[in-house]
């Protein structure tokens, strides 16, 4: 009956030699491997954890398809008899019902059963989606993340959330449904858009600041490597960050408590997203720049040094991504904020820093939010 | 990954007074009440084991709402401050995804949140679509089952099936989600036509030759009593059918199994239900009929005894379910068998009887099938 997220523990193995590196989430028995390297989905062996099963799937898009299914699929025509390919219109717009009745008019007709596997080829839409293909078709079959984009290997590879939107709200409709593996080729990210690749680097930014002070300095020293997209950086950034993703959702099953502060720069994002209409900024983006204003906030509540606020200001522009808000004026933003599915009773709950590496959550003054808004957008 | 069905255990508690019976289905902290009585809508009491939320929405169809949706809103509301009723159109023509949206549509709008319970009022198309929009609504709430057919309280109250049907196939599309409690009140089998009290019976009559011999001898001994409504043979047949679910369900977690004992009936059944169309035999006539030649086939191959086949023939007549099978010829029975969800590789998997109380699955000569059909059809 609740939403059942099983607690994952991270563990790490870096591999000797090619830089592959691995992280298994530990879920009893629906552990995972996500395997982290430049090349992997040329390499059969990337998904030895994959039932070899008759029927495998490939779900993609039309963006991603012609770049890199037919790498993919050659590799997994050595573990299942046939593979087939299933492409989906590109977007967010395209994450609604009618697109997912495609994939399950695709998947029934070409004969998928219980046993048939789902590839994910694709950033984060198509991970959601085929993730709640593979949760409710049959009531449940098996699907491995291929994730082509930074933010979807730092993000969607933990905690098992797929699903689809409702033209009434975002992601209203899904499951908690764990991929079998997630295969992070770091090479697929070589054909990202620059604007994309900066949108990751604000979910991998963010996990310094809640949680890890140390990936924090890492991340600075890096960051010109991760931009020009050196794959030993890369490796780092997508492991760790998957590490210290594992590591809060285990703790917290719930989102209600702990695993909250994955939500850092989100309630400011979000209201930048929506004050503009969902597009026009990125959501690594909006993120981002709300990053920038939840650690002024944290400054201005005394929580928070302001040259810690400010450092943290500097590495999100030294990520390519803005740090000023637009200028909706303080009153929209309040308004968008406290419609965010995570605030309660109207009240908005702030992902806020006591110190770099440590998150918490509470609410703040209006007044002392506007001053933020004022100081922060224009 | 894999479909999740946790082992469920069954206990039960006869209570003293009034005939209430409660069988717990032992799922960890997901274990729920099976409450089974006469009344149990109107009295608050029996919705103890559901959390108290805010809101409440109770999810019916045109022909349940009218009759039962007052009574049980009027006792909610001692558990919820809003309860709300949607009411969907009725019958398994229905139990699709447009249907499904007008749920989800209807959610949003009041406001649903991650803590609102659903109550399922109606029959199985009701439950199962409710129970996936509790899967899936904010990726799963909470949503409690209020069966209102025989089939119902004694079919889906056990198991955590939920779904939708797809253009190309019955309950494609679908998820396991078990519901905090279960108030099987018998009192709303009053209005029930006879031909679904009938089809009803034909699932109560199916715990006794798969499983329990002493429970089919108590169903011959109130056949009459069942088809009368008595309460208190309900109760029991009623509970003892939960009972033995959950003991078959709890001992095989996959469908491979032992668990697809349950669809002793249904392979014959299944191929008279799509022969004539869906619709024209109810699924629990068909499955009677089915149950009649499968244990016909069970006596040609020497497992059963002839004059126990008889037995499960008679009783099957006795519950007022049809014994012989329409004409569609064996060939076209063998074909749409073949086509069954359970068959493997074109080979039909039979659910067939070693002896009244026991059951084993295997498959068996084309020619034997025929004989079987010839004479028990038309």
């Amino acid at each position: 009956m609740k939403a059942t997220d099983p607690q994952p523990m991270a563990a790490s193995n870096p591999a000797a030699a090619g830089g592959l590196q691995t992280v298994t989430i530990a879920l009893g028995e629906r552990s995972y491997p996500i395997h982290i390297g430049a090349g992997l989905i040329r390499d059969p062996a990337s998904f030895e954890a994959v039932p070899r099963s008759a029927l495998a799937v490939v779900v993609s898009n039309t963006t991603v398809a012609p770049l890199y299914a037919e790498a993919l699929m050659r590799s997994l025509r050595q573990r299942h008899r046939q593979v087939e390919l299933i492409v989906l219109p590109d977007g967010e717009a395209h994450k609604d019902w009618p697109t997912l009745q495609t994939l399950f008019d695709g998947l029934l007709r070409l004969g998928a059963d219980r046993k048939t596997v789902l590839y994910a080829l694709g950033g984060g839409v198509v991970g959601d989606m085929t993730g709640f293909a593979a949760a409710s078709y049959m009531r449940g079959i098996a699907f491995v993340q291929v994730p082509t984009t930074l933010l979807a290997q730092v993000d969607s590879s933990v905690g098992g959330k797929t699903g689809i939107n409702h033209p009434l709200g975002k992601n209203m409709i899904g499951a908690f449904h764990q991929p079998v593996a997630v295969v992070a080729d770091l090479e697929l990210l070589a054909t990202l858009p620059p604007r994309e690749l900066a949108a990751g680097l604000a979910e991998v930014v963010k996990y310094g600041p809640i949680h890890d002070a140390g990936f924090l300095g890492w991340i600075e020293e890096h960051i010109d490597a991760l931009r020009a997209r050196d794959p030993a950086a890369l490796a780092q950034a997508v492991r760790r960050s998957c590490e210290i993703k594992a590591a809060v959702v285990g703790a917290d099953e719930r989102e209600s408590g702990l695993r909250a502060i994955l939500n850092f720069g989100h309630t400011f994002g979000h209201a930048i997203e929506a004050g503009l209409g969902y597009g026009e900024w990125l959501h690594g983006e909006a993120v981002g720049c709300g990053m920038v204003m939840a650690s002024a906030l944290s400054a201005r509540l005394g929580l928070l040094g302001e040259s810690d606020a400010q450092r943290v200001a500097r590495l999100v522009a030294r990520a390519g991504l803005p740090v000023r808000g637009p200028l909706l004026g303080a009153d929209r933003y309040l308004e968008l904020m406290r419609v965010d599915k995570k605030a309660e009773a109207g009240e908005i709950r702030f992902v806020l820093l006591e110190r770099l590496g440590q998150a918490l959550v509470r609410s703040a003054p209006d007044k002392t939010v506007r001053g933020v808004i004022d100081a922060h957008c224009g």
